[in-house]
């Protein structure tokens, strides 16, 4: 089945206020000080308001984890050499990883997509195998990837939103794996935003000062190399993008077209929701931001979609961990509106009213 | 069976420095960058240390709601009339309030306690009744309870936690339902501080400035006719304090005497774990501060504990709903000290160890 992706783009649309009011009234019946739950409120109201009904549930969750691989780690840009991709892949599949551990603990799916990883798998159980190519070109040098391949690597993106919302996925949330991504995000982020690289550009997985220095001269010769145009995002990406990036910037195109909640982790997925972001604004509203990343582009994101992250750990892992954590608590903000009892139906007395 | 509470409080001791540096060099031979899962690291390196073993496990989570009137509702302080306790107290056994649906959510166990709720509740399922006397006195006219039973109350804690852990409880958390009981958590922040009482006086349930007034008013003028000794926080929390407040402050020490981590609600919980932390600084070493409540008081708890909450929800319910978010995430520590591979068992590369 093959998408014509910008029509898919065109038919997201914005989650509708009226629904965001009926979803607080109901809110506002619960048997508690009305706002006194917060932000798990605000999860509630807006998982009400996209997916309708009136005491709307959770059947599963899932997150995807696109990996691949980046020629610009041939710069030295990582503080771990590009055998780590594949190794950490295996690492999914065996399920050793930090990401296994928690979508365990949080009762969420790990899928593992292989989106360009530099290694011959072969035939390996539960790994997709989507790959556009052994990694992307050296965004240093040249452009990362072809326009084409940025469509393809959307177009996969977006497919395994819809599978995985045809099988009864209720909540998406976006993971990534590939040493040098933080370069290829933070050139994205840049690109897009014409933030300074210098005050973007972060230490990713632990860089001394050193490597952090040869990374932004690394960032900065890729935007005056390639010199992608701000306002064409599916140019910023395939430029100077990643090919996780882009399936996870159609994965949440495709989640928010299909009316699905996507929870996005930290810096990688924040540079495919910003892409998203860019191609529709609408889509936002299906984008539910989960931790603050330590990664500074993290921040630009954020300012970017106006939205707050939920939590901030001081994480900087990636592979979903953080969306895991945002999943489970998005799921708590939905049985909060959907399992509370009402002032009246418990028999509480509302504020100011006293029956002495 | 009766405690020397005094006895109990003495027992305590500090988690040793020894076994937090072998949590963390644990830690840091798991497959992800040193410290790149932030706070979820510090949660699974404190609970390793506390609980001792290679890979310590979480068998159950119990949270335990302490519920008590105050005399000094009658002054108009809530926005919400006193009834109100005891008719939370039958939504908690119905299974219809927050804490129920975020307890069923994270798997814990939610225990209601009657410290002393001015209603008869007869022979109710599942409400352990350990009821001290029907409700406090009116703080603002003289002293909540006699010291005598302020020591009950403590005692009362320290038996519920030292059951808890009896059973296989492995985290235990605190929650409180109470009308007024943010005016009396004020008073005895504020006495055990010094701290201004406009400063750190809020608007609990979401009262209006008229009230807030009030609510001030009536706790300098507790302070001023009590009068506790500041550098006596069993004469502080008998003077100002609360039934529910006395519980929970017991539980914290039973739970450390026991060394078992428990995780720590909002201001309630927090003026509790205050006085724990006055009558022995080393209980401190097993409290896990959950969320930053929206009430000024919380950060002063947080300052004199010197703790970092774990997230801002912006959440002023109590009922002990910050405190199992918090008990399920610190679960999710444990496992990822727990249950992570290696970079050795999973064949990963260390950081800077390229084999190309």
């Amino acid at each position: 089945m093959e998408f014509d992706f910008q029509e898919i783009v065109k038919k997201i649309s914005c989650v509708s206020e009226e629904d965001l009011t009926q979803a607080q009234k109901h809110l506002d019946s619960l048997t508690k000080p009305p706002g006194s739950l917060g932000r798990l409120e605000e999860l509630g109201r807006r998982y009400a308001a996209i997916k309708g009904g009136v005491r709307p549930r959770v059947r599963k969750k899932a997150v995807c984890v696109f990996a691949a691989d980046h020629g610009v780690a041939q710069q030295g840009v990582s503080a771990f050499p590009a055998e780590v991709t594949p190794q950490m892949v295996l690492n999914f599949l065996k399920g050793g990883a930090a990401i296994n551990v928690l979508a365990r603990h949080f009762n969420t799916e790990v899928v593992v997509v292989d989106m360009g990883v530099n290694f011959n798998f072969g035939e390996v159980p539960n790994l997709l195998d989507r790959k556009i190519a052994m990694g992307t070109g050296d965004l240093s040098l040249g452009p990362s990837m072809t326009r084409a391949q940025a469509e393809k690597a959307i177009r996969v993106g977006m497919e395994l939103a819809h599978e995985a919302t045809e099988r009864g996925v209720d909540i998406l949330g976006t993971g990534d794996m590939g040493i040098a991504n933080t370069t290829a995000s933070a050139a994205v982020i840049a690109g897009l935003t014409q933030r300074s690289v210098k005050e973007i550009t972060g230490r990713g997985t632990g860089i001394d000062d050193e490597t952090l220095q040869k990374k932004i001269d690394v960032v900065e010769k890729a935007l005056r190399i390639n010199q992608p145009d701000t306002n064409d995002p599916l140019e910023v990406l395939a430029k100077v993008g990643g090919f996780e990036i882009a399936g996870i910037c159609g994965f949440i195109l495709g989640s928010a077209e299909s009316r699905t909640p996507v929870v996005i982790d930290g810096v990688i997925s924040g540079a495919g929701a910003l892409i998203a972001h860019r191609l529709n604004p609408a889509a936002g509203d299906y984008m539910f931001m989960s931790h603050r990343s330590r990664e500074p582009a993290h921040r630009v994101v954020l300012e970017q979609l106006q939205q707050e992250a939920l939590f901030d750990f001081g994480m900087r892992l990636g592979e979903g961990t953080g969306a895991v954590i945002g999943m489970n608590l998005l799921e708590a903000g939905v049985k909060i509106f959907s399992e509370m009892a009402t002032f009246e139906n418990a028999g509480v007395s509302g504020k100011g009213v006293s029956e002495k």
